[in-house]
């Protein structure tokens, strides 16, 4: 495994990646490398010859009060999992490198941010599109892979590629889940004993709407409600939103048609959890 | 030469040079060509295996009060000259190809554009990047042309390649004159006799600035001071600017060193011509 830190040495390897003509799948991360990372570099490394993993801590996307100083880095730890995962060239450049001086040129996203996490994050999903239309360019990889984990994310990046027209197939990979339905995250260690035992109804309550949408529900307001109900009587979790959108323009619907998200965010004491599903209906 | 009006079959021959290898040369532009155009065709000709001409009057880079709708448009022209020219793809997509929707992910400039004719035309240069980070994606050019007769536009589009790490190299060309020194330009046949007469000292003036450089002045005042008077005694144009700047960063400098730029403005009665010289000094 090739583990560069430089723009240029990046893009020397790169230039010998294109003129052998193979395909590269690209895992753009923040590093401390879970097992959602694992599952993304997996399937890269099915469907490409060559697997590019980027660590980089962005500072761009994380706000005033956002934790861009303690976010957790464990760069041995990621090159040794990476190596393990079969990654053929892993790129971890230092903020100064990806940004010698303030950025002056940014992407400006407007659509599908204000709603689910991005309400609270302004400007998060502009630093996202910007660190990415850097990486692509410099990484000219054919897919790019996201977890479904963070839908929002993965709506903002499918409107990236297409209305910027990169050369890129955005790649979404399903969220991946312990045995009782629970979506992995490596916030789920700072639940109480107790609190991680309710957790589990959040998927549940995802799964009782899917249920009555297939039943022919359609009718947004009462779907959110069966999931508010749920996660209040099975949880002491405090539900931060229950949103059904269209997907993935993310755009607010009375009736569900067609194919749309469900998301929620429910705070416990110790963490903050998100899950989500999508559905296509007639 | 393919003339081709849609992303898709752009694509489609994009993938086939690609594939077979060959370096693409890309001259971006609105159409309605002139000899400015037809010299950075020329340079394409020469460094590339293919050429790719495009002719889109972008709405995103005009103002409010600007001229999109009464913009020069000659399409059927542009194609004769095109392949006169010896370009092999010809891209003049419609306004609702390239933008379907209102653009939702748009480029933010915030450097290089505050000076210039840049200074009154807010938002434009925001909509030159935003169409050009399309259109580089959509072609992938090994190299883009554009003409130093708008060096501002130079200096912003070599600011976002390499800020975005676009793998574009950027060929400034130079300004192609009359005889008599004045700066091509399809506004001259708008001035009446007498100014076309007095015009040729806009580059007279920046010629002798030039030289008191090279003589040794180093004080922007004094050199900006040159020039006004050179076009105030020789013209009847009234001067909208005089800058002297650093090049490409187009930053505001008192004693010149490095590479700067010298730059102006000149109102006549039927048209505001601009020109402007680089010099790099120790």
């Amino acid at each position: 495994m090739n583990v560069i830190t430089t723009k240029k040495e990046l893009r020397q390897k790169i230039t010998e990646y294109k003129n052998k003509n193979v395909t590269i799948g690209f895992v753009p991360t923040m590093g401390f490398l879970h097992e959602g990372h694992l599952k993304l570099l997996d399937e890269a490394r099915k469907a490409n010859d060559i697997v590019v993993l980027s660590v980089f801590v962005n500072p761009l996307q994380f706000g005033p009060n956002e934790d861009f100083d303690s976010y957790p880095r464990n760069i041995k730890r990621d090159e040794e999992l990476a190596k393990l995962a079969g990654v053929d060239l892993l790129f971890s450049p230092s903020v100064n490198e990806m940004y010698p001086n303030k950025p002056s040129y940014t992407v400006t996203v407007t659509s599908r941010v204000h709603v689910l996490c991005g309400r609270s994050r302004e400007g998060h999903f502009d630093g996202v599109a910007t660190i990415l239309t850097k990486l692509f360019n410099l990484i000219e990889p054919n897919r790019a892979y996201f977890g479904m984990k963070d839908a929002q994310q993965v709506a903002v990046i499918d409107g990236l590629i297409n209305e910027f027209e990169f050369p890129v197939q955005l790649e979404a990979v399903e969220t991946i889940r312990e045995e009782d339905g629970l979506a992995k995250s490596s916030r789920n260690v700072y639940l109480s004993e107790k609190e991680r035992k309710q957790a589990p109804s959040i998927y549940k309550s995802l799964l009782a709407a899917k249920q009555l949408i297939l039943q022919g529900e359609r009718n947004k307001t009462k779907i959110n409600h069966l999931i508010t109900h749920i996660i209040n009587e099975e949880t002491d979790g405090n539900i931060d939103y229950v949103e059904t959108l269209s997907y993935p323009d993310l755009e607010e619907v009375e009736i569900i048609s067609g194919k749309c998200i469900i998301a929620v965010a429910v705070k416990f004491t110790g963490a903050r959890l998100i899950d989500n599903i999508t559905i296509e209906v007639q």
